[in-house]
């Protein structure tokens, strides 16, 4: 498969938030491409159908394998495993596969469990982009333009499998990098899951109190933000943390080491250490707003 | 002091992002009122002169207090025992007296100490409105529209200055509750100290990673969020969490028991559970939106 999509077909399995964006914009970056999706969904796949996205549609696997060029798996982490096992019988050898899971280790390992071991032609990937919406009513034809994918490849990996997903998220806007499959399941914990645990923490520790009431009706700022951050997809997010919960853990036992200190300058009254501390996390949000000058802004509530 | 304020002289002291928002929707909504600011910092006095926001402005005590029929304490909680020591000499009996902090006990017990009791015309405040940034040159006149104000009078204070001070926000757009002190600094302990508290610990556990640069490189909205409120004004919160130390480390002890308990889920991978918790995360955030229709949003970063 060259770099170019032009004729091409593309399989989308799953029109959810990431496959159905992906799908859009397809359809806008490459007309020429032949886009075939499969969901479980009737209505997703109507709508897609109806708006003009797709040329091809249904939940047969033979005939969505048959002449794919490449197959964009969009399911939870956890459906992945069955997915391929439905597929493989019906896979062409020349079919790149990837897909769009928030973490790496456990796509590679159920390749594995399905063919053996990881496909040459199969380059987990990962855009970072997405929002507490999900659905294909969500999906917008510009979420990766300027957002960052992660591919991991392995050693082994077909060159031209790389390029291939590799020209796929470049077409819609999106920047590629690779990184090791460990470092960014690490690198996905701090950044992803943890604040989404964290979240999902407050707003239930906070929808338990007595006074619950009272708290949803004078939330601030701050506890807004953590119950748009806790609306994202359940079932999406339980695949993340069975998947990922080695990394998850490490880090939150970390962060929770952190806020046992901050307990103990909070009782002790210690204003001096606190306003270092404070000071500390302003300097360290300039900098990450250096990192990701340019980068949209998230859809606001 | 009737209700209304056209011709009143309204003395904020502070002009930061919540003084000078107050400052700035009097001048709008209420032309005929004398605003008298006093601040440290001259650029915010200079800035809001040349605006037009300003009647009278200085450092000097008894030029704020003469004639002042409302004096509002717009600085941070620690530094208010200090104000009130410098302006007792110079208050007459018929001002009336009130503040915007987010801890309302530990008012209370400053005026205690430097009144030897809250004075019947002292009527704490505290306007739920805010945003990570800070200063006068962030200042709007239209913070307030819609946001809730509480106040906590005592059963002994004087009911003209409760009016008067009710008469104040409601000018500028807020709609006005009171509230017990004690279950002010509680509420508030869940629903805005302990989020900050959460977001500044996040920002300073990830920014000591040894991965920091990745971390920053490729954080997704989760993160970008906590980085956002984290990057709040650190004296302010420094004094928030001195001040109610004792009521944030309660709800703290029980965010970090579900912490605790989630960590358990995760190394268990007890999907079942993790998607109960989840979906009763994403039910809460309805019953928090219906709590909350029509709040205007936030501004975005």
């Amino acid at each position: 498969m060259s770099a170019s999509l032009a004729g091409k077909k593309i399989v989308v399995i799953g029109l959810g938030l990431i496959g159905g964006s992906l799908a859009r914009a397809l359809r806008t970056a490459e007309p020429a491409a032949r886009i075939h999706a499969m969901d479980r969904s009737a209505p997703a796949l109507e709508q897609a159908r109806a708006d003009g996205t797709l040329d091809e549609w249904g939940h047969d696997p033979n005939s969505a394998c048959r002449d794919a060029d490449l197959i964009v798996l969009a399911i939870p982490v956890l459906s992945i495993e069955g997915k391929l096992h439905e597929l493989a019988p019906f896979l062409a050898p020349h079919t790149v596969i990837t897909d769009v899971a928030s973490v790496k280790g456990a796509i590679v390992e159920a390749a594995q469990r399905v063919f053996g071991r990881l496909p040459r032609r199969f380059i987990p990937g990962h855009p970072i982009a997405g929002s507490e919406q999900s659905g294909y009513g969500a999906a917008r034809s510009d979420l990766y333009r300027g957002r960052k994918v992660i591919l991991t490849p392995q050693s082994d990996s077909d060159p031209q499998a790389v390029a291939a997903v590799r020209a796929l998220w470049s077409l819609v806007g999106a920047e590629v990098l690779t990184m090791d499959v460990i470092h960014h399941d690490q690198v996905l914990a701090a950044t992803s899951h943890l604040p989404h645990l964290l979240a999902f923490a407050l707003v239930d520790t906070l929808s338990q109190q007595g006074t619950r009431e009272e708290i949803f009706r004078y939330a601030a700022g701050g506890f807004r933000d953590f119950t748009r951050i806790a609306s994202s997809d359940p079932v999406m997010w339980r695949d993340i943390f069975v998947s990922n919960a080695e990394a998850t853990v490490g880090i939150l036992d970390e962060y929770q080491r952190e806020l046992t200190q901050l307990r103990a300058l909070l009782l002790a009254r210690d204003g001096a250490a606190l306003l270092e501390l404070f000071g500390r996390a302003n300097q360290s949000r300039e900098i990450f707003l250096a990192f990701n000058r340019g980068q949209p802004a998230k859809p606001s509530e």
